[in-house]
């Protein structure tokens, strides 16, 4: 019997992950919008095998929450935008799937249903589709909104959203044109499904205008880890994209969300749980060591205090960057847990300021990981196999070196261990990740009539 | 002193322009969704130095407006849609123009700025949007809308629409982005330009989350020829896509829409018009008309009838036909001028409904030129250098065949005779065009305050 194999996905972000990346000396000036640079992490990935790229999203510049001074010093403004970036990569590679976010809030399902089937034909089967809702301020100021939308309003009309996509996807049988040049006869119309959908958030008559897609649905990514977006994840996702910093919390999150899989008639099996991993690897544990400490050097001071004060709920930019933690902050109405838990941690490794923004502002909540190719592999097999991971998002801390280092290192180790294949065994990202094609609802419905 | 050039598009339309070409034996079965099939004709045009590939778009399924029968035996139902075809395009091709085809009406100005900021950017300043507004009822009706809009308030909301997509391509200064590795500082906060736009139809805060284009602003493309669309492309537009059957209207419409520029301190050179050509090319006459009447005698006759009842704006079913066409139909709030030109065809040459149809289905309304490449050369040279055309938009009747005879017979011809360049003279769409790179609005403003 064949052992159970990792999922990687390579989650590119222009200049690399960690908030420093872009000031590395081996990161290329410019890369944010150089399509070059994104089709050379593309082709790595490819060549080691990953299953994805994967491109996170905002329908924003991302300002952070500290000032316009701050935010300067922040690569994160400007970058290309997931269709187009997904449809040029999808026509210089080969293999690879291709996983963008793509935001409900303000969208409407025709125009995402149309582009992620025509991304899947462009790619013959790589497209996948990362679910998320838009819950900035700056988001909804863009979109003819003044206040951002209340979050289980935007689970609703999500949920509404994606039936409403899926039944799109589904106008169209897969043999539906027949395209006899002989008859004249292009396609049967009674293998055409017209959805009709009135709704409360949207009214769609459809058909698309593009046929079923090669994967029949893009495969369906979720990233909520709030209760609401579990629950969605549970019915509809078929992979979840989740921070943990520790395998406790990883497995608590692994066992909650498979174990609301049943009450959807769904198996285990149907959803893969992929954590992020910034990993930092170095021939030896110093070497990675050193490689972390070059990039936290760049983090410039009001960088690494925007984000902590944005993280904290106060303004810190009064206080002595090497003088303590001040215990007396203002309550914040965002995340007091998050306030307490910075708090209690500053106070236990007795923190300055400073200190406490470098131990979270690199990797921005995700999991770090730094030592040699060996100590990654532990750690990623550690999470595989005790219930706390299906793969992995592979999070490069700066680009390209920060995957060639993955790829060149952890990668071999982890074949080595027999955990992550040589070869692609398929073609579609549904069987890279050993998912099944989904069936057009209507011929479903149609055979469970014939069958009942 | 350089002779003046013609500038020649490739529209592309998935199995070709004639209405019945998919089922001309040499177009491959499922094109329409091929990518492939789009690279090789892309490829094709870019060999022969075309400025361009142009695709139109429709948000709906085009079943036109008569029966789901006759739909079945059209081509159109699905086809990829633009923005990921274009920059899958972008990715494998160097230097050819990539020009999209994208409604205002059911979009938002963010989201459309954002995409087309990209595709410059993937494609090295290449491409180019040809704005229009959605006038069919199934368009609406994927839109959560019961009825088409309006005439008067799509364009209305057209021009605002613009006005904010060129604000967002202006967030940022051309040298906005320092990225000054040593400071830490990668943009400078004084050349970003928030729009903090508050409309009748739109609220949109920006900045655009992409830095400005190479281009500046993608080509600006316009397709209408009501008054309002001649006038809105007088104002705003850098080419005009139109159909025209004769000299003459051609001409008319050239001097009309060149002189309204003037008013909006504009120069002639400043928009291009291009005719749309669909020519059919032999060796000889005979072996042009034999192609033609193969294409002609594949129309099927529910095809043609429907064809010509979208296009005039009334359902033509309930008439004989082989008697004449009615005169006194409903005005559309379709596309009016097409109507007026459609009905104007038929008194003129006292056509019966099959025979109008037999007319306009081939080339949807577009010039239909059939004969040896001298003849059709003839024909493109006589309106280029008569006031009708800077150039044009040609429609190859099937793909990749037409195209291929068109580039092997036609464009050696117009090089003999100096009217087409034999090399790509820059590298973005602009420089094909010959069209200037458009400054930022706000450094064009303070330039004027510092002259001032």
């Amino acid at each position: 019997m064949s052992q159970r194999q990792l999922s990687l996905n390579a989650f590119l972000m222009a200049t690399g992950h960690h908030i420093a990346a872009w000031r590395h000396p081996d990161v290329p000036a410019g890369a944010e919008v150089d399509f070059r640079e994104y089709l050379r992490v593309a082709r790595l990935a490819e060549a080691a095998k990953f299953d994805a790229v994967f491109v996170a999203d905002g329908v924003a510049a991302n300002f952070g929450s500290g000032s316009l001074e701050a935010a300067s010093r922040n690569a994160r403004a400007s970058f290309l935008e997931p269709f187009t970036l997904l449809s040029a990569l999808a026509a210089v590679t080969e293999r690879i799937g291709l996983i963008g976010t793509v935001s409900t809030s303000f969208n409407e399902p025709y125009h995402l249903a149309r582009k992620f089937a025509s991304l899947d034909w462009i790619s013959n089967g790589r497209a996948g589709w990362n679910q998320v809702t838009s819950n900035t301020l700056a988001e909804a100021q863009n979109f003819n909104r003044d206040e951002h939308l209340e979050h289980a309003l935007r689970y609703e009309r999500a949920g509404e959203f994606l039936d409403v996509v899926k039944g799109l996807w589904d106008s169209w049988e897969d043999d539906a044109f027949v395209r006899d040049k002989a008859s004249g006869q292009f396609f049967d119309p009674a293998r055409l499904h017209v959805l009709d959908h009135r709704g409360k958030h949207f009214q769609v008559k459809g058909p698309l205008n593009v046929a079923r897609s090669p994967q029949g649905y893009p495969v369906l990514v979720q990233a909520g880890s709030s209760d609401a977006g579990k629950e969605i994840a549970a019915r509809t996702a078929e992979a979840i994209f989740t921070a943990h910093q520790s395998l406790e919390s990883a497995q608590a999150f692994y066992a909650d969300v498979k174990g609301r899989l049943a009450r959807y008639g769904r198996s285990p099996q149907e959803l893969k749980i992929l954590p992020g991993i910034l990993a930092i690897v170095g021939h030896t544990e110093e070497e990675a060591q050193a490689k972390y400490r070059q990039l936290q050097e760049l983090i410039h001071p009001q960088v690494g205090l925007s984000l902590l004060s944005g993280m904290i709920g106060a303004d810190l930019s009064g206080y002595d960057l090497d003088g303590p933690v001040p215990q007396d902050l203002p309550e914040t109405n965002g995340g007091k847990s998050r306030q307490a838990l910075l708090l209690d941690l500053a106070a236990r490794d007795n923190l300055s300021i400073r200190e406490l923004y470098l131990r979270i502002a690199g990797a921005r909540g995700h999991w770090t990981v730094v030592g040699t190719a060996e100590q990654v592999a532990d750690q990623i097999q550690l999470w595989f196999e005790n219930g706390a991971a299906d793969g992995f998002n592979v999070m490069p801390p700066w680009l390209p070196g920060g995957l060639e280092d993955f790829i060149e290192l952890v990668v071999p180790e982890l074949r080595r261990r027999g955990l992550f294949r040589t070869e692609y065994a398929g073609t579609t990202l549904r069987e890279h990740f050993g998912l099944a094609r989904p069936e057009n609802q209507y011929v479903r419905q149609r055979q469970q009539r014939a069958a009942g």
